[in-house]
């Protein structure tokens, strides 16, 4: 498997096959088995089955062996063609409706056209004119399938079936409802163990379990759904991260400017948003009639901040920035967690130039990505060129000549940063101009986007934003988009997980929390925490009336960096007992040295 | 005048017989006028006129002398009852129309019930029966009035006609047309002057006006009245009183908290807004068809967060803290500058405590309040007590027996704290709860209210909030509202003209200009610039191409507290020369105890 594309194309074929394993076997189990479709899904496949009786998990056991035993019999995956309306007779006197309806519509549609069909290629030549399919056989059980498939079972992988869901036949309420088993199916045993351990500790790290357990956050049926309300302890990590940003940013002087969150329909007419993200905005209609929108991005507002003075050629680069909440109506089967929600914060900074000031400014902003995204351990950013598609020019605002000047400016910083190394995302602009995006790899392996640079010459046109150079001329300025964090949540539901919640000491919560082994102790307990808590550290008292080791094991379920373990010869030599999560003792130390390390670790925000 | 209530009398006596001498002058001048009313109002009254011509204010010059020799006159004010029938067919035969509606109204419904007719009361006696009216008589001008009156013109105060304005009769649209002439009149010419002196004064700093010019806040057509936005500079001023507010009361343990801006309609039924507040709520329908509202106020979602765990009397009070943005629907009409928004921030705070623990908590936030106000400068502040009004408990939510009690407890922290001297506000309770509201003086005399501290016993239960006592049993703890600025653009748009834009330096979004004589000394003066920025002063250089005096002139406008002049001699002494705003020339020192003064002086927030 040296070359990744066969590497991919096997596993295409591997999954495929084991999805008609599944199948067989579950036809060997329960002859009157109806089927639906089986494609292949990321890391495995499915398949959709009717059947009389509901299956369990030990039903699954059960059909994993015969799965096996399919295995070891080396079945031969035989392709074969059909004419149409032969293989439309053997599935209707096998009891096979799903599969009638599926020929019957390829033979009268020219396609299944089904959305969760997913990879399966039902068709097996020209849609227009359908006279032939292809069917595979696998011992008794014969599929619709344009394959490709192995040469026989012996040579499929290491699987596991995952789970049981409920699904309607071809995804409609109304029509049957079908059981659909998923499996996992690697290469080797060795990746489908490791995928398995992934699993589960990606279920572990899951950030809607870690918020709850963690208090950082929390849903409420009354607010909501989509609309996080943020804890004491969740609004310290915010602010933290948040406060981290802004601190590089003043060093290239952002300043901070505050707005509404709600807006006249006419900025977004202005902007383009109106036209191009109409059903996602929040529609605010007031008493006297007017329709506003909650703000889906922070853009027109700072352009409309630029525009109230007029600006010299002297004043650029202005560069505003601002933490704020922005909102999109979402559809509520897409809300998840942090992870996709209604209200969202930004971030958000824009910053108005010359062109000529671009690539400087894109730079320092690069430099804050990186440095950012360092510190919280993701190290190697991959970079993606997000560009137009010369293709669907009607999915942008302006010209193209305009995108190209745009784009090739962006390429040379690209260049000037990654060489070539980055991924080119042809057709993934925002609509108003070309992006560089940084995707970041997690502790699981796991890949997101992180943040974002844009460019954009639309909006400065759009708001007739200028300024005056130094001949005495109008001039239009760019604009840059640079969110570090990006949407807040977002980022959240993304570090959470990567660190599974056992931030580093500058991020947690709560810092350190002082044990006294007993009442007697308390006072002494008492002194070290206030000492802690004038230096700026945030510790806290636990003299709760309960035992030392329930208590440790208290300040471990939060997570809490260090917990102080004060008792008599602590008391007696001004010193503490230190234990890190997840590490366990530390030893002894006198309070102001663990003060001095505390405070060095916070400051230089060591991971 | 020792008396309090007899000057106040004498005022309305006067201020009223004033307007009759304005009436009566207006009818020498223009025997063809026509009259409608002519109440009495804040310092001073008006006359509504119908005129063939359009006054000018030289024409007002003219009635000013007419109403002057009138005076001279020192004619007598004489009251005459006379039958209803005869006054009608006397302003009949004189041609006056609006006096005989006025009176028909009377006869026939016993009421003129004019919204604009202020303080003037016409019905003589009875008002079911009205059969004879009262009727003043100055020289040859004769009005309809129920007085009281001085004895005559002589006894006058001294007047001043201010301005014109149109105004419908009756102010209904589509009515005849009226001029109002306004006038202002006080006892003694020094209290006129210093009046006119305040109005004058009050102009200058219009917030409105100030805003503008010092570049704080701005509002676009594109995104809607009443949505102001902080450019820079506004932001820093923000952001600075909020971090004082917040300073205080993390020394009380607030925990900061943060939530998004829309709710579900729910939560409002819950908490009583929407069946109060409904029109002034933002509606937001969603594109699944939801119902959701901008929020007006933030104690539903910290009741939420509160309820989000189970709560133990150990963990009481819970005080948590946001400064964050509401919306209500303002109609267009009420919008003033920052004075009244649709959009505006709080700095808001809950406490969720026990009963016993509301007297301590309370007192921690009338001393956050008063330490506040005193250091912006208002240091008397008046105490309301704003309670329900037993005779309309429609307008409140929860029984008359747990408004006594709550009642009962704010009663004792005033006593203990100003004992009787406060006002009491019977009706001007919070729909959930009685509230202490604390009313400022700014430096023109003016009084806003500037912060409230309200109790709250009903959204508590509406939400059920609940925490374990120490016996295991579940209890329903009080909710503390406890805004310190409220809402931040009232404060700001009182804040700004208390003192005329002029910040104290702790507070100027610039506190330093620096400006190097000529372009030899700009590298020194960029130095001197950098140590400061160094240190965390908000500092800027300004080496632009313009006269020393220009730019001097330009930080005078700003309003910036130092000015520093830089050149031969101070660059070879280290030095700096020091020009303070609104005092001029401070003379030299060197940088380093320049630098060590401003930051004394703004460590310790001086005035």
């Amino acid at each position: 498997m040296a070359d990744h594309i066969e590497k991919a194309q096997y596993s295409e074929a591997m999954r495929h096959s084991t999805a008609h394993i599944l199948a067989a076997a579950v036809q060997k189990l329960y002859p009157d088995a109806q089927f639906g479709v089986g494609p292949v899904i990321e890391n495995g496949f499915y398949y959709d089955i009717k059947l009389g009786k509901t299956l369990s998990s030990d039903d699954l056991i059960a059909i994993e062996s015969e799965m096996a035993e399919i295995v070891s019999a080396g079945e031969k995956f035989v392709r074969v063609e059909w004419p149409i309306d032969e293989a439309i007779d053997y599935f209707r006197e096998h009891d096979q409706p799903f599969k009638v309806e599926l020929l019957g519509d390829l033979k009268t549609r020219g396609t299944t056209s089904l959305k969760d069909l997913g990879d399966q290629n039902l068709v097996s030549d020209n849609v227009e004119e359908v006279t032939t399919v292809t069917i595979y056989r696998t011992g008794n059980f014969i599929d619709l399938c344009r394959g490709p498939h192995l040469e026989n079972t012996a040579q499929a992988g290491a699987f596991k079936l995952t789970k049981l869901a409920g699904a309607y036949w071809r995804g409609k309420e109304g029509n049957p409802q079908m059981q659909r088993v998923y499996g996992v199916a690697f290469a080797t045993k060795e990746e489908l163990d490791r995928y398995l351990v992934m699993i589960e500790e990606a279920e572990k790290r899951d950030h809607r379990k870690l918020g709850k357990e963690l208090d950082l956050f929390v849903f409420s049926d009354l607010v909501g759904s989509g609309l996080p309300m943020y804890t004491p302890r969740g609004t310290i990590l915010r602010n933290q991260l948040d406060a981290y940003v802004q601190e590089m940013r003043d060093e290239y002087d952002y300043e901070e400017v505050s707005v509404p969150h709600i807006t006249k329909k006419d900025a977004y007419i202005a902007s383009g948003h109106w036209q191009k993200f109409s059903e996602e905005l929040f529609k605010v209609n007031t008493r006297e009639g007017h329709e506003f929108a909650m703000k889906p991005m922070n853009c027109p507002h700072h352009a409309q901040i630029y525009a109230s003075r007029p600006r010299s050629y002297r004043d650029l680069p202005i560069r505003y920035r601002e933490t704020t909440t922005c909102y999109r109506d979402e559809q509520s089967g897409e809300l998840s967690g942090l992870n996709r929600t209604r209200a969202f914060a930004q971030d958000d900074a824009h910053v108005f130039c010359r062109s000529e000031q671009v690539q400087d400014e894109v730079a320092k902003i690069w430099g804050i990505i990186t440095k950012f995204y360092g510190t919280l351990g993701f190290d190697d950013l991959t970079v993606r060129f997000s560009r137009h598609d010369a293709a669907n020019m009607a999915a942008y605002s302006g010209g193209e000549s305009a995108w190209d000047a745009a784009e090739s400016q962006l390429q040379a910083i690209i260049q000037e940063k990654v060489g070539d190394n980055y991924v080119d995302g042809v057709g993934e602009a925002a609509f108003y101009g070309p992006k560089i995006d940084f995707m970041g790899r997690d502790a699981l392996g796991r890949e997101s986007q992180v943040a974002t640079i844009q460019l954009d010459f639309n909006q400065p046109a759009g708001f007739g934003l200028e300024f005056i150079d130094e001949q005495g001329q109008k001039q239009q300025p760019v604009m840059i988009h640079a969110a570090i964090m990006g949407s807040i949540e977002r980022f959240l539901s993304v570090y959470i997980e990567h660190v599974a919640g056992a931030f580093p000491t500058w991020l947690a919560p709560e810092q350190v929390r002082i044990l006294p082994v007993s009442d007697k102790f308390a006072e002494y307990g008492a002194k070290v925490t206030a000492e802690l808590k004038a230096a700026g550290v945030r510790a806290k008292l636990d003299d709760d009336n309960e035992s030392l080791g329930k208590r440790i094991r208290g300040a471990e379920a939060m997570k809490v960096p260090y917990t102080l373990v004060v008792g008599e010869r602590e008391q007696e030599s001004g010193g503490v007992a230190v234990r890190k999560h997840g590490e366990g003792d530390k030893g002894s130390r006198s309070s102001a040295e663990f003060l001095k390390d505390i405070t060095r670790e916070i400051s230089t925000r060591a991971a």
